[in-house]
Protein backbone atom coordinates (compact mmCIF):
# COMPACT_ATOMS: atom_id res chain seq x y z
CA UNK A 1 0.00 0.00 0.00
CA UNK A 2 2.88 2.48 0.68
CA UNK A 3 4.68 1.89 -2.46
CA UNK A 4 1.54 2.74 -4.56
CA UNK A 5 0.83 5.53 -2.40
CA UNK A 6 4.37 6.90 -3.09
CA UNK A 7 4.37 5.82 -6.70
CA UNK A 8 1.07 7.81 -7.31
CA UNK A 9 2.79 10.80 -5.46
CA UNK A 10 5.71 10.17 -8.02
CA UNK A 11 3.92 10.17 -10.44
CA UNK A 12 1.33 13.22 -10.20
CA UNK A 13 4.43 15.46 -8.86
CA UNK A 14 6.05 15.12 -12.35
CA UNK A 15 2.95 16.20 -13.82
CA UNK A 16 2.48 18.80 -11.26
CA UNK A 17 6.21 19.70 -11.94
CA UNK A 18 5.52 19.56 -15.82
CA UNK A 19 2.54 22.27 -15.76
CA UNK A 20 4.36 24.61 -12.89
CA UNK A 21 7.74 24.94 -15.51
CA UNK A 22 6.13 28.60 -16.45
CA UNK A 23 6.24 29.24 -12.97
CA UNK A 24 10.01 29.91 -12.78
CA UNK A 25 9.65 33.53 -14.90
CA UNK A 26 6.67 34.45 -13.39
CA UNK A 27 5.96 38.36 -12.66
CA UNK A 28 7.75 38.60 -9.22
CA UNK A 29 10.50 35.94 -9.99
CA UNK A 30 13.95 36.78 -9.77
CA UNK A 31 16.90 36.65 -12.54
CA UNK A 32 15.47 36.33 -16.12
CA UNK A 33 15.93 38.77 -19.11
CA UNK A 34 13.00 41.18 -19.67
CA UNK A 35 12.39 42.89 -22.84
CA UNK A 36 9.95 45.79 -22.98
CA UNK A 37 8.84 47.43 -26.01
CA UNK A 38 6.74 49.93 -26.82
CA UNK A 39 5.39 51.27 -30.30
CA UNK A 40 3.67 54.51 -31.06
CA UNK A 41 2.27 54.04 -34.82
CA UNK A 42 2.42 56.99 -37.34
CA UNK A 43 -1.09 59.08 -37.85
CA UNK A 44 -1.49 57.63 -40.87
CA UNK A 45 -1.08 53.54 -39.99
CA UNK A 46 -4.17 52.40 -40.42
CA UNK A 47 -6.12 49.16 -38.87
CA UNK A 48 -4.82 46.52 -41.09
CA UNK A 49 -1.03 47.80 -40.63
CA UNK A 50 -1.41 47.82 -37.00
CA UNK A 51 -2.85 44.69 -37.00
CA UNK A 52 -0.22 42.80 -39.12
CA UNK A 53 2.62 44.17 -36.80
CA UNK A 54 0.95 42.84 -33.78
CA UNK A 55 0.32 39.54 -35.57
CA UNK A 56 3.77 39.45 -36.78
CA UNK A 57 5.33 40.40 -33.69
CA UNK A 58 3.37 37.33 -31.74
CA UNK A 59 4.68 34.87 -34.31
CA UNK A 60 8.40 35.36 -32.91
CA UNK A 61 7.41 33.53 -30.37
CA UNK A 62 7.16 30.13 -32.47
CA UNK A 63 9.98 31.77 -34.78
CA UNK A 64 12.47 32.39 -32.40
CA UNK A 65 13.15 29.55 -29.94
CA UNK A 66 15.39 31.74 -27.36
CA UNK A 67 11.54 33.52 -26.58
CA UNK A 68 10.32 32.34 -23.16
CA UNK A 69 7.41 33.96 -23.47
CA UNK A 70 5.40 36.91 -25.43
CA UNK A 71 2.74 38.49 -24.52
CA UNK A 72 1.17 41.87 -25.56
CA UNK A 73 -1.41 44.70 -25.00
CA UNK A 74 -2.80 48.41 -25.84
CA UNK A 75 -2.69 51.02 -23.46
CA UNK A 76 -5.56 51.02 -21.06
CA UNK A 77 -3.94 53.63 -18.44
CA UNK A 78 -5.56 56.29 -17.15
CA UNK A 79 -2.89 58.32 -16.14
CA UNK A 80 -2.36 59.89 -19.41
CA UNK A 81 1.39 59.66 -18.79
CA UNK A 82 2.03 56.98 -21.78
CA UNK A 83 3.87 59.47 -24.53
CA UNK A 84 1.96 58.42 -27.26
CA UNK A 85 2.60 55.42 -26.99
CA UNK A 86 -0.04 52.98 -27.76
CA UNK A 87 1.17 49.20 -27.65
CA UNK A 88 3.45 47.07 -25.08
CA UNK A 89 5.23 43.98 -25.94
CA UNK A 90 6.68 42.26 -23.08
CA UNK A 91 8.77 39.59 -24.21
CA UNK A 92 10.89 37.15 -21.70
CA UNK A 93 14.18 35.13 -22.16
CA UNK A 94 16.30 33.04 -19.82
CA UNK A 95 19.36 35.74 -20.01
CA UNK A 96 21.31 37.89 -22.26
CA UNK A 97 22.66 35.22 -24.07
CA UNK A 98 19.26 33.88 -25.61
CA UNK A 99 18.04 37.57 -25.78
CA UNK A 100 21.54 38.35 -27.82
CA UNK A 101 20.28 35.27 -30.37
CA UNK A 102 16.94 36.83 -30.54
CA UNK A 103 17.56 40.61 -31.67
CA UNK A 104 19.87 39.65 -34.83
CA UNK A 105 17.81 36.47 -35.90
CA UNK A 106 16.12 36.47 -39.14
CA UNK A 107 12.87 36.41 -38.31
CA UNK A 108 13.32 39.15 -36.22
CA UNK A 109 14.72 41.46 -38.78
CA UNK A 110 12.15 40.49 -41.32
CA UNK A 111 9.41 41.68 -38.13
CA UNK A 112 11.53 45.12 -38.63
CA UNK A 113 10.81 45.26 -42.15
CA UNK A 114 7.22 45.21 -41.41
CA UNK A 115 7.25 47.63 -38.51
CA UNK A 116 9.19 50.06 -40.15
CA UNK A 117 6.92 52.00 -42.74
CA UNK A 118 4.32 52.41 -39.88
CA UNK A 119 6.55 53.22 -36.75
CA UNK A 120 6.49 56.54 -35.44
CA UNK A 121 8.30 55.97 -32.32
CA UNK A 122 9.63 52.58 -30.58
CA UNK A 123 11.25 52.54 -26.54
CA UNK A 124 12.80 49.50 -25.23
CA UNK A 125 14.17 48.83 -21.66
CA UNK A 126 15.71 45.48 -20.89
CA UNK A 127 15.82 44.57 -17.14
CA UNK A 128 16.86 41.86 -15.21
CA UNK A 129 13.95 40.43 -12.74
CA UNK A 130 14.48 41.34 -9.02
CA UNK A 131 11.57 41.27 -6.60
CA UNK B 1 -4.93 -0.19 -2.83
CA UNK B 2 -6.69 2.22 -4.90
CA UNK B 3 -8.09 4.19 -2.72
CA UNK B 4 -4.58 4.69 -0.80
CA UNK B 5 -3.51 5.81 -4.46
CA UNK B 6 -6.46 8.08 -4.76
CA UNK B 7 -5.75 9.54 -1.89
CA UNK B 8 -2.20 10.44 -2.62
CA UNK B 9 -2.90 11.31 -6.17
CA UNK B 10 -5.28 14.11 -4.28
CA UNK B 11 -3.02 15.05 -1.60
CA UNK B 12 -0.05 15.71 -3.57
CA UNK B 13 -2.43 16.82 -6.90
CA UNK B 14 -3.43 19.57 -3.93
CA UNK B 15 -0.08 20.67 -2.56
CA UNK B 16 0.77 21.26 -6.56
CA UNK B 17 -1.96 23.17 -6.83
CA UNK B 18 -1.30 25.63 -4.37
CA UNK B 19 2.24 25.99 -5.49
CA UNK B 20 1.42 26.58 -9.10
CA UNK B 21 -0.85 29.63 -7.92
CA UNK B 22 0.79 32.44 -9.41
CA UNK B 23 1.20 30.05 -12.48
CA UNK B 24 -1.86 32.02 -13.58
CA UNK B 25 -0.01 35.49 -14.09
CA UNK B 26 2.91 34.33 -16.00
CA UNK B 27 3.62 36.26 -19.48
CA UNK B 28 1.77 34.82 -21.88
CA UNK B 29 -1.57 34.27 -19.22
CA UNK B 30 -4.48 36.42 -20.70
CA UNK B 31 -6.54 38.73 -19.18
CA UNK B 32 -4.84 40.26 -15.99
CA UNK B 33 -3.74 43.93 -15.86
CA UNK B 34 0.01 44.85 -16.47
CA UNK B 35 1.13 48.42 -15.00
CA UNK B 36 4.41 49.47 -16.47
CA UNK B 37 6.38 52.07 -14.79
CA UNK B 38 9.79 53.71 -16.31
CA UNK B 39 11.18 56.45 -14.85
CA UNK B 40 14.11 58.67 -15.56
CA UNK B 41 16.03 60.48 -12.29
CA UNK B 42 17.43 64.06 -12.30
CA UNK B 43 21.22 63.98 -12.90
CA UNK B 44 21.60 65.27 -9.45
CA UNK B 45 19.72 62.28 -7.81
CA UNK B 46 22.04 60.60 -5.91
CA UNK B 47 22.64 56.50 -5.37
CA UNK B 48 21.00 56.88 -1.85
CA UNK B 49 17.61 58.65 -3.53
CA UNK B 50 17.73 56.04 -5.84
CA UNK B 51 17.99 53.08 -3.87
CA UNK B 52 14.94 54.61 -1.23
CA UNK B 53 12.73 54.47 -4.33
CA UNK B 54 13.56 51.61 -5.75
CA UNK B 55 12.67 50.21 -2.10
CA UNK B 56 9.90 52.29 -1.30
CA UNK B 57 8.01 50.82 -4.52
CA UNK B 58 9.13 47.61 -3.90
CA UNK B 59 7.32 47.75 -0.11
CA UNK B 60 4.28 48.95 -2.15
CA UNK B 61 3.95 44.82 -2.93
CA UNK B 62 3.27 44.47 0.97
CA UNK B 63 1.31 47.47 1.81
CA UNK B 64 -1.89 47.70 -1.01
CA UNK B 65 -3.42 44.33 -1.37
CA UNK B 66 -4.67 44.41 -4.37
CA UNK B 67 -1.03 44.20 -6.27
CA UNK B 68 -0.84 40.70 -7.71
CA UNK B 69 2.88 40.88 -7.87
CA UNK B 70 5.82 43.26 -8.51
CA UNK B 71 8.59 43.11 -9.69
CA UNK B 72 11.64 45.61 -11.36
CA UNK B 73 15.41 45.84 -13.06
CA UNK B 74 17.07 48.18 -14.54
CA UNK B 75 18.27 48.72 -18.11
CA UNK B 76 20.50 46.49 -20.18
CA UNK B 77 19.55 46.66 -23.52
CA UNK B 78 22.28 46.88 -25.70
CA UNK B 79 20.20 49.02 -28.22
CA UNK B 80 20.06 52.46 -26.86
CA UNK B 81 16.39 52.63 -27.60
CA UNK B 82 15.52 53.53 -23.62
CA UNK B 83 14.95 57.18 -24.15
CA UNK B 84 16.82 58.07 -20.87
CA UNK B 85 14.61 55.84 -18.68
CA UNK B 86 16.84 53.73 -16.56
CA UNK B 87 13.98 52.21 -14.32
CA UNK B 88 11.46 49.56 -14.96
CA UNK B 89 8.59 48.48 -12.54
CA UNK B 90 6.18 46.36 -13.37
CA UNK B 91 3.17 45.29 -11.25
CA UNK B 92 0.00 42.87 -12.27
CA UNK B 93 -3.27 43.18 -11.02
CA UNK B 94 -5.83 40.80 -11.20
CA UNK B 95 -8.01 43.37 -13.19
CA UNK B 96 -8.89 47.23 -14.02
CA UNK B 97 -10.93 47.01 -10.61
CA UNK B 98 -7.20 46.38 -8.67
CA UNK B 99 -5.43 48.57 -10.68
CA UNK B 100 -7.96 51.30 -9.83
CA UNK B 101 -7.89 51.14 -5.72
CA UNK B 102 -4.29 51.16 -6.10
CA UNK B 103 -3.17 54.58 -7.84
CA UNK B 104 -4.89 56.57 -5.44
CA UNK B 105 -3.95 54.14 -2.08
CA UNK B 106 -2.33 56.40 0.12
CA UNK B 107 0.90 54.30 0.31
CA UNK B 108 0.72 55.30 -2.99
CA UNK B 109 0.66 58.47 -2.67
CA UNK B 110 3.39 58.25 0.10
CA UNK B 111 5.31 56.88 -2.33
CA UNK B 112 4.98 59.48 -5.06
CA UNK B 113 5.98 62.01 -2.16
CA UNK B 114 9.47 60.03 -2.22
CA UNK B 115 9.55 60.09 -6.27
CA UNK B 116 8.96 63.27 -7.04
CA UNK B 117 12.05 65.65 -6.18
CA UNK B 118 14.37 63.26 -7.91
CA UNK B 119 12.07 62.24 -10.58
CA UNK B 120 13.20 63.80 -14.29
CA UNK B 121 10.35 62.21 -16.43
CA UNK B 122 7.93 58.77 -16.21
CA UNK B 123 6.08 56.83 -19.22
CA UNK B 124 3.06 54.55 -17.59
CA UNK B 125 1.38 51.99 -20.25
CA UNK B 126 -1.03 49.45 -18.71
CA UNK B 127 -2.79 46.86 -20.83
CA UNK B 128 -4.32 43.40 -20.52
CA UNK B 129 -2.23 41.31 -21.07
CA UNK B 130 -2.83 38.74 -24.53
CA UNK B 131 -0.54 36.12 -25.97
Amino acid sequence: MHSSLLLGMMLVGAVAWTGCAASAERPGASGVMRHVVLFKFKDDANADDIRKVEGEFLALKSRIPSVQSLEWGTNVSPEGLNQGFTHCFFVTFADAKARDAYLPHAAHQEFVKVLRPVLDKVLVIDYVSKD
